[in-house]
Parts: structure tokens; C-alpha cells; sequence
């Protein structure tokens, strides 16, 4: 999974017409643009700046939008080849739930992925990029936007302020705001950077706080399956059976990804803040019982307080936060539920 | 709470008649004896090796022993005065649950607190440094062990190797081994205490790992009710709103502590492990449903596989893996019951 963008496959698209799809011809899973915009936007608590967006469309030219997102670290390449895998293949792609012969899924890393913004980003400034890029790419509306995680989040926030730009919103475990747990829990990762950083251990910290993440979007019952063995002594120290795990997710992370991406991506979960009353477009909420991030008393309460039609849908999963990633089947059904009625938003 | 012994208060003791109790005239709450035992045992990872042991009786000088243990930050000072408070002041005390008109109390500083220790120990060896405590005050037998957290591990593994010395033992919030997903959580934070150290910031890294376990030993209900305001933007960056609450106790807690003895202790739990079927002396295990390290799967496992007679009383605390600390009238109910027929061990 390439996290910055290739430059064989990008175009700096200053006009429409650079977006325009040009290969109808092609099979589907071909049938892939990335494009680089340059925008210039009134970020909530930064003020006006300038920022270059990248993203990806996939699908028939003509087919109705269904804007994807996922968590802070998820990208643009939501879909793409068994060479070239996207982050929710098992969703998106020809003949997936969100099926790419019937719409054409757009998508985008998201504003400050590339570490270049140093300075707090919210959702509202997720959800206006997205705004934005419809104008760019000459979509008026979206049949749907199909969210999780902080996804889930920048989808509600998007809802609530661009609402007559969307037909239907599914939100898998983000809520209207972060709990105040899940709050405390990434400022100590935030800590973890920080210590990192003035100690001038950067890549440590960035992984140890990767590691902590992992915890919080994994479950206790997954750990006690895999990894029962007994601390061993090591060099010393005790070593426990899930350390090769976390530390080898840590490092990858830490190789992948800059502190202040990270840093500047965490806190926006933490500064979102979005009234359900706002949210007025038919709404899908998913749940996970296990999320250890999102509780679902907050998603019950979400679904509860919405402005529009709303639905919770809920699962059991020991992968718990992730369980968008890992119980393919489940979320398949959900998707295709949820899609089942989403007709073409007219280009 | 003192940490380390007051000099005024300290004697060594090297024969057992300079702990004799020598006050019994004087008021309950101050017929208490420190004493400071300079000791030889064969550590179970790290080999033999001289060790100076701290500890503290309270009680009438004939009256049965109670040995009491907390977590890997408490100490021997269980009960004391208005002026010189316990940390287990709400449970041991004249007229508490722990009565220190009926029971003398035993307690020690656990091994490896002072720092000076800098090996892997295991909870033998403080079940091990338990029995020859008693052995150096003359007494054969405690009538009981009330042990939270840690002390509950390292009360399970007294039993299991000195059982007859034993007869009866309380086991709060404390299992037969380590969770592996609690051992994953310590395991990232001794990664803190490691990146702080490695990189000259050891205060710092004490001070998260620090924060780190109070997010562990309180529970997601507890911080909805205390932090639900909204992240706010200071010096450009998001602050959540538990971050002040628990920077102050990361901070306190690294003034007061040494990064291995935090290190050391905090291995210790996840070398613990202790066969069940070991211990046959009658047990109480108290389970929170709420504690997000001992799950309560764990408790219910180890009271079914118990060698002895054993019960399992369940408490519900929005105050998690702290409830032993904060739930002070459910704690003290279920002490009484089961300390009511403890009688006197023979001196």
C-alpha cells in the first residue's frame, strides 16, 4: 500500500477537465485516476491556507459517486489490483459491496497525511477538502459517502455541512464526537511523539505511540488468543508474548509515517464535534460491541439524536475497532444493504 | 504517603526479639513497629542475593497476623494516623474492616521498590521474602493474607508455597497469571520508561508510563463523567480535557519513584504465574466487572481451579481495577466476611 502518492500516476489537476475519466474501455479494476489538486481553504482553527489534496476515483464515468474513508492512517487508494491492493479491497472493487462496475468510489488521503500542515485540522476541514474536490471533479452530489473510523466522523461532518450534496451517509464506528477516553488515550500517544521528539528518539516514539494505538483498536480476547505464552526472560528483562507483534507494527508505522502527520490527524479526532441534529440524509450507524475507541452507547445515542432517517446497525467482534477491516462478511452485508437503494447522483 | 522508611522510625533488625512489640499500653492507632531485616534468598530469575527488606506491624502484639499487600505502588504503610494516613486507611485500622484492635498487621515495602534491586523478580520471591519476614518476627502462622492487585498475585503464590503458614487468603482484583493483553499494556509502558531513558528524558518516561496505568486501572464510564468537555486548541495544539488530571499524576508519581523500580515491579506482574491447584487454603476472590486489567473471565477461572475452598464475590465500580481503593463500604463488607472466623495464628 503506497501511502504517498506515485508520481508515475499523478497529474497536478488545476482544471475539471484533467479529472475527466478517459478509459471507459478499460476492465474496471483499471479504470483507476489519481489526480493532485491545489485548493486553498479556511481551515477552522488555522485560518486561510493553501493545501494540495490528493486523491483517486475508480469506476464508470458515469456512475453515481460513493465518496470512502477510513481511519487517520487510511489513504486514497481504496481499491485497486492484487498487485496494487487498496486498504478496503474486500470492500471496494467489481462485484465487492461497494462495487466499482455500479459506482465509481472517490477518495482522498486525507489533508494533512503528507505531514506539510503543521497546525490543528478538524473534520469540518476534512468535510470542506471533500467539498471542494466534488467542485473540482464537476460532481454536483454524492449518492453516498461510506466512512469509518475518522471517516465515520469527517462522513457526519460532511453530512451536517454539505447535506444537500449527499444521498445516504454509512458511518461504522466514528461518532459525533470522540469519548473522552479514547480523547485521553491518544494524547498519551500524542506524549509518546512528544517524548520522542524533544529527546531526539522521533522514530521510537512515533512507533511506540503505534503500538498503544493497536491496543485500543484491538480487544483483550484476540491478545489471550494469540498471544497466551508466559513473559520470557530476555537479555535481562522480562519480554512479553506480544511484544514481536506490537513493536514490528510500531516499526512499519514509524517507517511509513511523520510525527507531525501523525500528531496533527490524532488531534483532529479529538477536536471533532458535530451536532446529530445536523445530520439530516438518511443514515446508516455501525457499531461494534467490542470497540474499545467508540463505545456503543455513544453510537446509540447518535443514532438516537439525528437529524435525519437513521438506522443502527450493530456486530460482535473480537477485533473490536477494526472490526471494518477484519469482519469482511458482516460489513459486506451492511454496505450492500445500506447501497442497495443509492441511485446516481447526477455529474 | 511516605515511600521509603523514615529514618527516625527504622531500626535493622537483624534477631527477631528487636521486633518484639513493646508498647502495649499505647493507643491502637500508634502500636506500630517499622523494621528494616537485611535477608539472603534465592531469587527465582536472578540467583541468590543479599537483600534489605522493609516492613510494618500494626496491632496488638498478641493478637493474630494478617499479612496485607496492595499494588507495585504501595508500600508497608497500610494504617497510620490522621497525621500519617495509610494508603489502605479506609480498610485497616481500630474499628475498620482490617481491625487493628483484633488483627496485628503485617506489611511490607515490596522488593525492588527501593530501586536498588535491578533484576527480574518474580512474585516467589516476594512470597519467599513474605515467609522469611515471618520467620525473622517469630511468628509460625498468619491467620490471613489480603492482598489487592499485585498483592493478590503475590498472596496466591504465598499460599501456593506457604500455604501451611496460611489460613485464609483474599485475593482482590489479582489472578493466577498476567492477561496477556494487561501484559501487552505494561509491556509498552516500560517502552516509555525505555525511550525516556535512552534518550535522557527518565522523568518524562516515568511520568507517562504512569499516565499510561491510570488509563488501565480506571475505566471509560469514569472519564465520560469527569472529562467531557471538548478538546481546546493551547499554543496550537489540541488538549484534551483529562490531560491535566493525568499529567499531574504521572508527575507525582515519577517524584517519588525510581524508573526501576517501576520497571522491575511492573515485570514482576507479567512474570507471574501461579497453578491454582496449588492453593488449598480457604480463599475469597473479589472480581470487579469493570476492571479492564483482571478481567473477570480470569477470576471466575481461577476460583473453578482453586485447590481449596473458594468463593467469588463479584462488585460492579465505575472505578475499575481501583474499585479495592475507592469502593470503601462493598471492600470492607466482603473483608469482614471473610476475615469474621480468622483466628489467632500462634505467634
Amino acid at each position: 500500500m503506497s501511502l504517498t502518492a506515485t508520481p508515475a500516476h499523478d497529474a497536478v489537476a488545476t482544471a475539471p477537465e484533467l479529472c475527466a475519466f478517459d478509459a471507459g474501455a478499460l476492465p474496471a479494476a483499471r479504470s483507476t485516476r489519481r489526480f493532485v489538486l491545489d485548493l486553498r481553504l479556511e481551515l477552522r482553527h488555522a485560518g486561510p491556507r493553501a493545501v494540495v489534496v490528493r486523491g483517486e476515483w475508480t469506476g464508470p464515468v458515469d456512475a453515481p459517486v460513493v465518496i470512502v474513508a477510513g481511519g487517520i492512517s487510511a489513504n486514497r487508494h481504496v481499491t485497486g489490483s492484487d498487485a496494487d491492493p487498496g486498504w478496503w479491497q474486500a470492500q471496494a472493487g467489481p462485484g465487492r459491496a461497494i462495487d466499482t462496475d455500479r459506482f465509481r468510489v472517490l477518495a482522498i488521503d486525507w489533508l494533512g497525511a503528507d505531514g506539510s500542515l503543521d497546525a490543528p485540522i478538524d473534520s469540518t476541514d476534512q468535510a470542506d477538502v471533500l467539498a471542494l474536490v466534488l467542485d473540482r471533479l464537476g460532481v454536483t452530489r454524492a449518492a453516498a459517502f461510506v466512512g469509518a473510523s475518522y471517516g465515520a466522523m469527517v462522513g457526519l461532518q460532511f453530512a451536517a455541512r454539505h447535506g444537500h450534496r449527499l444521498g445516504r451517509l454509512v458511518a461504522i464506528s466514528g461518532a459525533h464526537r470522540a469519548h473522552p477516553y479514547a480523547s485521553a488515550w491518544r494524547a498519551l500517544q500524542r506524549q509518546c511523539v512528544a517524548l520522542g521528539r524533544s529527546e531526539g528518539g522521533v522514530s521510537q516514539g512515533l512507533a511506540l505511540a503505534r503500538q498503544w494505538a493497536m491496543l485500543s483498536y484491538r480487544t483483550p480476547d484476540e491478545f489471550a488468543e494469540r498471544f497466551d505464552a508466559p513473559a520470557v526472560i530476555d537479555a535481562g528483562q522480562a519480554r512479553c508474548a506480544a511484544e514481536d507483534y506490537l513493536e514490528s507494527c510500531g516499526r512499519r508505522y514509524a517507517a511509513r509515517w511523520t510525527s507531525t502527520a501523525f500528531l496533527r490527524l490524532s488531534e483532529s479526532i479529538d477536536l471533532h464535534r458535530v451536532d446529530p441534529a445536523d445530520v439530516q440524509v438518511p443514515t446508516t450507524v455501525v457499531a461494534i460491541d467490542e470497540d474499545r475507541l467508540v463505545p456503543l452507547a455513544d453510537l446509540q445515542t447518535l443514532v438516537e439524536s439525528l437529524g435525519g432517517p437513521a438506522c443502527l446497525r450493530q456486530l460482535r467482534s473480537r477485533f473490536g475497532h477494526d472490526a471494518f477491516l477484519k469482519e469482511e462478511d458482516a460489513i459486506a452485508g451492511i454496505l450492500t444493504d445500506a447501497l442497495a437503494t443509492c441511485r446516481g447522483g447526477a455529474a
